[in-house]
């Protein structure tokens, strides 16, 4: 049971140039909520704006990310709600998870999602310590390259970005080996979404940790985009804008190499100085 | 009790340019949790990760356009947490809302965030029936601008976003009369908190409905950015980049005119032409 692929829709719009209108067809990012739900426990455990596609690696990727599961086999079966009173549209917006039988899901670290209760205050360094205290590991891969290979990466991104070409509306995540080969994409309206994609397609097919792989990200790089790093492995982190403090801090905390501003023959790097291999 | 202005902070950074590196001083935009609490019912409503600054605007803009509050008179109180067994950095993070004595908030709007044990479905149609059923009127504002006014906003926005020239890593949201004049700009590394910052300021001071003005918003424009413009009461809504499908359907059902690909003497319209007045 696959849907339709709804990931773009024609729209008419009218184009104003130098004071004129015209009438035309364009395309529209197609924007649908996603709800992942857990069937034992029987939960929701998150609604998010979603692209529609690759939605059980969404739901797969996110989980992953979160700390609820940490492998492939943690995953019994993952389809798309077949409730009869649920509508046929909506059915394409609800996932639902079946856990491997006898885990015990981990539901503690989507709790800074939703509701608390708790009267432990918020901030970037307990932030960082939550992850800390899910025990990931410092990246300690000895990945090295050029700076002439990251240079390369944008322009791949673009190129694989068909969807992006026609509606100009879509975040992209990408993963690279460690010769600067276009692994993966995904995409999707959230940055977060597309990573969570890309993390849940490789941990679907059983190709995580991304310990020898170098992601690249549309956009800024923010918390949660190095936390997903973080969980997935990534020793070397590529944006095409800037970074957030928190972001830099993580990938510090981690041992994580953040590149931002990457255009053209130019990059800053905001951590893990010593994976790129450049003179001074 | 104003914290200090972190909304940037100073870094060193490797700039990589033509495979030469070269150390330098560069600035960040801070990304910090905030967790909004309302002081009765006690309980958190939000934890947001935004740019310091405006942190009262933005917990009253977050209340309004999530509809827990109609009016300015609906608050009592806005302040930091004081709590002695929360230590001082921390104490920024966390902003009590105390709202009118008598106020039933309805926390309702705010589940679709959260966990939830609910049998029904999600779909775009649903999001935006909910936001019906909240009783937010159709604009009808008669506002009628001309292109050429359209055109200027975009650089005007630029201009006023004088923390986005130093660190590049911030969102805007700026409000503009009728007759294309800047009156309130608010920034942040998340587009939505820029916005109810934005919201939440005009709330504050009284100045809600934006009904005869114009919204501009940097990137793209989402479901999440036009739920907010319908709280609001905005006629026009501009943003620099693409709107998604679900973005479109809100602006048509409610109203609003939409405005995309804003650049240079150029723009699309995908809702409400009306409001423009142009030649064919």
């Amino acid at each position: 049971m696959k849907p339709l692929t709804r990931s773009k829709i024609k729209t008419p719009v009218w184009v104003v140039e130098k004071g004129k209108k015209r009438l035309r067809q364009d395309h529209l990012t197609t924007e649908e909520p996603l709800e992942i739900r857990l069937v034992s426990p029987k939960r929701t455990v998150a609604v998010t704006m979603r692209t529609p596609g690759a939605d059980f690696e969404l739901a797969a990727g996110f989980l992953y990310s979160e700390g609820v599961i940490n492998c492939q086999q943690d995953i019994q079966r993952i389809s798309y709600c077949v409730d009869k009173s649920i509508d046929g549209e909506q059915r394409y917006n609800i996932v639902n998870v079946e856990l491997r039988s006898g885990l015990i899901a981990d539901l503690q670290p989507l709790e800074r999602h939703f509701y608390t209760n708790s009267a432990c205050g918020v901030c970037g360094k307990a932030s960082i310590e939550a992850l800390r205290l899910r025990d990931y590991p410092i990246i300690s891969s000895q990945l090295m390259v050029t700076p002439e290979l990251i240079y390369t990466l944008p322009d791949q991104l673009r190129a694989a970005q068909s969807l992006f070409s026609t509606t100009g509306g879509l975040h992209a995540a990408a993963i690279f080996n460690s010769q600067g080969q276009l692994l993966k994409l995904q995409e999707d309206v959230g940055r977060h979404n597309a990573l969570d994609k890309l993390i849940g397609a490789a941990l679907l097919s059983d190709e995580l940790p991304f310990n020898h792989h170098i992601l690249m990200v549309s956009g800024r790089s923010s918390f949660e985009i190095l936390q997903k790093s973080v969980a997935a492995g990534v020793p070397i982190v590529c944006s095409v804008s800037a970074p957030s403090s928190l972001a830099v801090s993580l990938a510090q905390e981690f041992g994580i190499t953040l590149i931002g501003f990457l255009r053209g023959e130019r990059f800053n790097i905001y951590s893990g100085m010593e994976r790129i291999a450049v003179d001074s």
